[in-house]
């Protein structure tokens, strides 16, 4: 009887050999090939689950995005208080490269982010991506709005836009080693104390 | 009478030639062999100036900074009212890719980043740069600090790189085509408008 292949398992097992090669010598040098042998199988039994390279990408943005959004959302529903400020303090926490996996999952992100800059396809799928997680955020400072908690005359994508940029910024400067991550983290949660903080400065 | 070369000229043209080559493939794809060709002249002229990749590569990066900085000191000059405010909202203007030459020089400077985190050299070349941006922000904050125009419970250095971050992450997602340069401009001046608004409500 010929061995059960599980698919799952396979295309997860292609993604991390990406992932490895890709940290070893950036995504762009990474080929459908490379990512085979590493993942030790041939060109032939890859493309069965990939027919080409964007292919390959499309699915480790969504497989990286998917594993992130569940770590997220375990970790929200475990929150004694699953308030929208609450929410997005983990939120922003979890962006950060705060540990070498988040490290190397924030350096693949920006292979990925500069590989879309030149491909349009990867390009649509980012920016789908982004949009995805700019209402999300802008819900839950509508929500907070609502609640009186950040002030009415604060636009809720907006802040939510920024809130994204200061994390995407901090992380970039954490790379560069301007700041720690543990640092990042202290300012980012300062925005948000300031955010949160206009409306209700008695609370504080 | 052998004809008079011109050296800076030569270092000009040789980075004109790179940043060509870098908006067509990106910048990892470009070689010193690359760049001489395009620059019309032999590897051996090319390597008169620049031994290796990495001196042309730092070369550039400075020639780049110099002109933004020409140009940013040049706008402020010319301001009628030389404010702090008024100083950071110009330099917020002139970095995002408001046209297509800035917009080019923005993912030139997203190339050199990524270039960066693998390259020491060039790493601790682009966070000093980093480092002088952030120093002249937190000088400017500290001054309207002084001056009463932003409340004395922020930390100058803090804001200042909230708003580096902010004016990176906006001019990422531009890229991405998440908002237009316009519409990040918008919200790059409203979270001025907020960190100078906040001590003066009644001003506004």
């Amino acid at each position: 009887m010929p061995k059960q292949v599980d698919h799952e398992e396979r295309r997860a097992a292609i993604v991390s050999a990406l992932w490895k090669l890709a940290g070893e010598r950036g995504l762009d040098r990474v080929s459908l090939r490379d990512t085979a042998r590493e993942a030790g199988m041939s060109l032939g039994q890859l493309q069965h689950y990939f027919a080409t390279r964007d292919d390959m990408l499309v699915f480790a943005m969504d497989f990286i995005s998917k594993r992130t959004t569940e770590r997220v959302t375990a970790r929200v529903l475990a929150l004694d208080e699953r308030t929208p400020e609450a929410i997005l303090r983990m939120c922003v926490a979890e962006m950060l490269p705060l540990d070498d996996r988040k490290r190397q999952g924030s350096r693949m992100s920006i292979s990925f982010y500069v590989e879309a800059l030149d491909n349009e396809r990867l390009l649509s799928h980012a920016r789908e991506g982004s949009r995805k997680l700019l209402d999300f955020f802008e819900q839950q400072l509508r929500e907070a709005q609502d609640r009186d908690e950040i002030p009415a005359d604060r636009d809720p994508r907006r802040e939510g836009m920024i809130i994204m940029s200061v994390v995407d910024g901090l992380t970039s400067y954490c790379h560069l080693g301007l700041h720690t991550a543990e640092e990042a983290l202290a300012m980012a949660m300062r925005h948000l104390d300031t955010l949160f903080g206009a409306a209700h400065e008695t609370k504080r």
